[in-house]
């Protein structure tokens, strides 16, 4: 299944949802991907008195204005958690798991809040380390994976990838009850570090080390350079000039994951910055 | 007279005003110049979409909402118009005709709306071409000078002006009826050229020739690098930095007059960098 659009624009906090309404206004095909109820850090800020025009709000009312004003243009947030972004030369590959999106400009609006990597994690990333389960699940037929799962969304593709494997085990990284087949193998424990030799052995932990062919590693978001594979990071950051462009021609990146100041306003400002610049340099494909 | 400033912000545009909230909010001690009724540019926008949080708004609503937001954080504009900004190492001098004021940063936000210079202004600035009639007047006791004025403003200096020289001009760039000493002439034609050797000497305008000692164009705003000597300029915009850093230290720019694209939540953000940016650059000074 593909699906082609002009811009795809990655997170839904103040950049990713500028950005859109400025590529929508300038009549570009755009796909937003993020959370239908946007950031969650909004929530948090009890206060916004620095977002020009607005005085004295709560995060709470603020995102209700960013929400009337995205829905009065009609603009979908599509709920899936892109797992990578390839630069194709004259267009880019988005994976959603099995399903992918093609656009021919992509703007990173990821944000600050990912997960750090585990020791062994980037040197084993290919060689029996991954961040979609159900991707690579082929690849495991009767083999022993262990899926680290951060989110409740994680359980749904531990369901899917036991029917497979000859052993599952799952290490949730949060609380609760879980929805998992009978055959995983819960384990509750603190991950501390991903060894081997050519390829991925064990999983060693706070408590117990396992023996495992595969480590699936199911995070809320991951860091650029493992979502974007070639980007430019600077000190932590996506590396941008003034106009929001990366190191990739047609990839832009606006807001926390270029930089601080950590802030509403500088975030939707450069949000606009990156969908005017995808937009002239879709029309210099032409 | 003097006035001692943290932050000295020229402009009232969104970049202006965005600057002074989050200057303001950290603290500091802030000085605002512009012009209290905000740009007019806002006025002439019919219906605007693209900033983020307010939808299908015209251009006075949103000015409106602006002008609330720094009411209530007793914000105020001082209605001067700065001449020059000297970089003195330690601080700034700001000067307002014959009055100073001292910052230790300054934040540029003068748009893109200045006037072109005439043909041999820049080649005779300081040789009796100038911006402030008021202040060089001295200099032309019992001489003949020239203003060209292109705000109603000017005609307050040319009144001064005129109680010193033996002959002055006064070359209107606007209609209407003007507030003259009867000791004024008036000239209504279009200035082409300024012309002289070492000195001015003359003022070739379409229709008329004028013998002048000193012409002063006393414009809504000047060119940034008329505004601030030493300042680095790159295609016709303050060259900064994603920090919103001008090449001279403590000196930051936003908005228009730092590049494309010219839009108000672009210049907010930016606004915002550059405030954020001085308040470290204060913190980096104590």
């Amino acid at each position: 299944m593909s699906n082609k659009y002009d811009i795809a624009i990655i997170g839904t906090g103040p950049a990713g949802l500028s950005a859109a309404i400025n590529a929508k206004i300038r009549n570009k095909k755009v796909i937003l991907f993020g959370i239908k109820e946007l950031s969650n850090k909004l929530l948090k800020a009890p206060k916004i008195n620095n977002y020009l025009g607005f005085y004295d709000v709560t995060g709470e009312q603020l995102k209700g204005k960013f929400q009337k004003h995205i829905e009065a243009m009609n603009i979908d947030i599509v709920n899936e958690k892109i797992n990578a972004v390839y630069a194709m030369g004259s267009h880019f590959t988005l994976m959603v798991n099995e399903k992918m999106y093609e656009a021919k400009s992509v703007i990173l609006a990821t944000g600050m809040e990912y997960t750090k990597p585990l020791k062994g994690e980037e040197e084993f990333l290919g060689r029996g380390v991954g961040y979609c389960a159900t991707c690579d699940a082929p690849l495991y037929r009767g083999k022993t994976v262990t899926i680290i799962g951060y989110n409740r969304e994680a359980e749904e593709e531990a369901n899917y990838v036991a029917e497979l494997t000859s052993k599952l085990y799952y290490v949730p990284m949060y609380e609760g009850k879980y929805n998992l087949s009978d055959t995983i193998e819960i384990i509750k424990d603190k991950p501390i570090e991903i060894k081997g030799e050519d390829r991925v052995k064990n999983l060693m932990m706070k408590n117990k080390d396992i023996i495992t062919d595969g480590v699936f590693v199911l995070k809320d978001s991951v860091s650029p350079n493992q979502l974007v594979p070639g980007i430019e990071m600077q000190n932590g950051h996506i590396k941008v000039d003034i106009d929001m462009k990366t190191n990739i021609a047609g990839c832009f990146a606006a807001g926390d994951c270029v930089g601080k100041p950590y802030q509403y306003i500088k975030a939707a400002g450069q949000g606009q910055i990156a969908a005017l610049n995808a937009v002239a340099y879709l029309d210099s494909l032409k």
